[in-house]
């Protein structure tokens, strides 16, 4: 009797998990959110819209969505975003339907957004996966961001003193994860195995979009 | 200022993880536990004292303490197993020292045993990883279980009624992990993925044995 032998009713039923990826401006999330994105198949990395012009390489519509402010201000009035905030001077927003269709279709979804934007998501959806990524000292920030930002009036001191209240807010987040300059494939492999550990819980998380 | 730059104080500190790997007769947790064996370094696998006779290629003090049961029952009344069961006519218990001077060296620890070992874990130390390796399909357990015990009077239809009853223990479990017949890379690779997570979650687990 082949229900008898069948035991995939006595285990939980998979679901798509929703994986927030934050952390201080200049840890590395975009570098790490652009390998994610070759992984394809199950997994569905969000295009976050912004009205910050394109960095060199970044692609619209595959890094970001690059829109007008006014382009902006429609989708929040329109309800189109699940998060927003303005990051030293730009708009970020992450587009709730794409999120929506993702979960839908069965993939694991990963959006990324600033701390404060994790802590807005995290009212919404708290049964989310939130994984801070963190900087292996100041020291590397620091670094980091000197090579990002050259042009003049880029304030470093504000930036760190974001990044050490943003440190702040670990306790919000269910794992850290260290992106060591130069290793980014060992943060990957960290937030893979997340990945793969909470596929396996037996009480997988519920969320409802 | 070096104390100013460094992060590594907000950080939640590393803690040795105990992880309880557990499920029905035949599953192949002892294939399991040989290969994590290897893995060495980081890992202490624990050695299960058993009045047991030695399977072909299992070898005293790696794959088992085979000792005889007068000393099983010393060990009892002098408080030296975490825990002890019978289980199909043989003794099986975890070695508390062991366990203790791998996590005081800063080691995870992993514990093999059966599902009721595992209750009894449970009830002791809450707080560390509980996984359960499941079969794929009982009809696969069945076929494990026929090919591995020739012997008369082995019973079967026994085994293949507990494992339905163990299997309802699921929720007592933090993972289950299916280890496909065949497929054992598939199953150590998840189990080392949980572990890995676990080491990243911000509120680590505290296991006071």
């Amino acid at each position: 009797m082949s229900v008898d032998l069948d035991i995939s009713g006595l285990l939980p039923k998979a679901r798509p998990l929703l994986v927030i990826i934050s952390g201080p401006s200049g840890v590395g999330k975009d570098a790490i959110l652009a390998r994610m994105r070759k992984l394809g198949g199950h997994l569905h990395v969000t295009v976050t819209a912004t009205t910050r012009l394109p960095r060199p390489g970044e692609r619209d519509g595959v890094d970001y969505h690059f829109i007008p402010p006014e382009r902006f201000q429609a989708m929040i009035a329109a309800g189109e975003l699940l998060e927003w905030a303005q990051v030293y001077g730009n708009w970020y927003g992450v587009p709730k339907d794409q999120v929506k269709q993702a979960l839908a279709r069965g993939q694991d979804v990963i959006i990324k957004t600033d701390v404060q934007g994790a802590a807005t998501i995290k009212g919404i959806l708290p049964q989310a996966i939130f994984i801070f990524i963190a900087p292996c000292s100041f020291h590397e920030l620091e670094e980091r961001l000197k090579q990002r930002h050259r042009e003049s009036g880029f304030d470093l001191g504000l930036r760190l003193a974001t990044a050490r209240e943003e440190l702040k807010r670990l306790p919000m987040f269910d794992y850290v994860v260290l992106n060591p300059q130069g290793q980014l494939e060992v943060a990957i492999r960290h937030i893979r195995s997340i990945i793969e550990a909470e596929k396996s819980r037996v009480n997988p998380r519920l969320v409802e979009l």
